[in-house]
């Protein structure tokens, strides 16, 4: 594409680095910001500075933080010895926003994926065995995506902790909550009836 | 949504202000910003900050420009006296990018909507009008969009010029090169039997 102009084709060109935006999209939002009070633009890329320069993660649990240590590990009213493992910090958002897990997380930063060249070494691996190694986990809930990247990571978790004394699980894979039988993947459907649940087990 | 962070939330509300871009997706490239070297996400907040600063428009037909009159305005190889009218940049960059047309622009900044508030007044209307009393130009091509909103603004507009001895038309709608028969729309089917080409005034 042709600029008629050097801001607006620098502007354009980073924000198009982002994922999932083009160059079309990236000139559709800059021609908006154009068009909009100056002073919302600004405050957006003084929030992006801001963000980069004061972004803290937590040191027990390594989700993104305002401080040292984030408010779910410091609060004592959570189960510090009930950790979830999940992928990233907008697991633990999707996780809190239900408002039912009373436990704690520990977030790996990704998964282990020998194609993209993510090897355990670049996870937040070793924090985790340290509080096993410490006996500050009672039980692990790994709450990964079912994954081939995914099951590989929970495996070789699996063997780093299985010989401390911790109770392991993972979340229920089946159908979702109001979904239609009909419309289930196979996949789905068969890990459902596998793994279905004793009637008098229910929660309700 | 509930963030663990301030920074965090505030990035993710501010990205979330752009249009087509929501909660969820504003946390994505948020996110990806974390997970990406510093420097380019201070880049990005610069040229942002930079476009908002040293934005120009050509005082003459008022595309972004890095100059005060635009590098299509002062160039003496194009006709200065033909002029494309179209409603915003983008247009300009669409044009320009086939590399065909020789004459120049005049960006209006919109379309008329009295649905969406924008009235004559809004738009670049009175320094089109002010070039067409100066005798500037020969003849206009109306490039707006063939909706309601466009076809009023023409309607406006050769009502305000058509006083002026000036050759008005409008781009050709009709059906796109290369595109099948059997899946143009109907009005579109219809505008192209209407304004069908004499084979001999075909060009190649």
């Amino acid at each position: 594409m042709n600029y008629p102009s050097k801001v607006l084709e620098r502007a354009v060109e980073e924000m198009a680095n982002l994922p999932g935006i083009g160059k079309r999209t990236a000139l559709r939002l800059v021609l908006h910001m154009l068009n909009r009070p100056k002073s919302q633009t600004v405050a957006l890329a003084e929030a992006l500075d801001k963000l980069v320069d004061e972004v803290k993660y937590c040191q027990k649990c390594h989700t993104i933080s305002d401080h040292d240590v984030c408010e779910i590990c410091i609060n004592p009213l959570r189960e510090q010895d009930l950790v979830c493992v999940v992928e990233d910090v907008r697991d633990v958002m999707a996780i809190e926003n239900t408002g039912q897990f009373k436990g704690t997380y520990h977030v790996l930063g990704g998964k282990i994926s020998p194609m993209e060249g993510v090897g355990p070494g670049q996870l937040n691996i070793n924090s985790l065995i340290n509080r096993a190694k410490n006996g500050e986990i009672r039980e692990i809930i790994f709450a990964l995506s079912s994954t081939m990247e995914g099951d590989t990571t929970v495996f070789y978790l699996y063997r780093q902790l299985k010989d401390y004394n911790i109770q392991f699980s993972t979340i229920a894979r089946g159908l979702g909550v109001g979904d239609e039988l009909e419309y289930a993947d196979e996949a789905t459907l068969v890990r459902s009836i596998q793994y279905r649940v004793p009637y008098s087990d229910q929660k309700f």
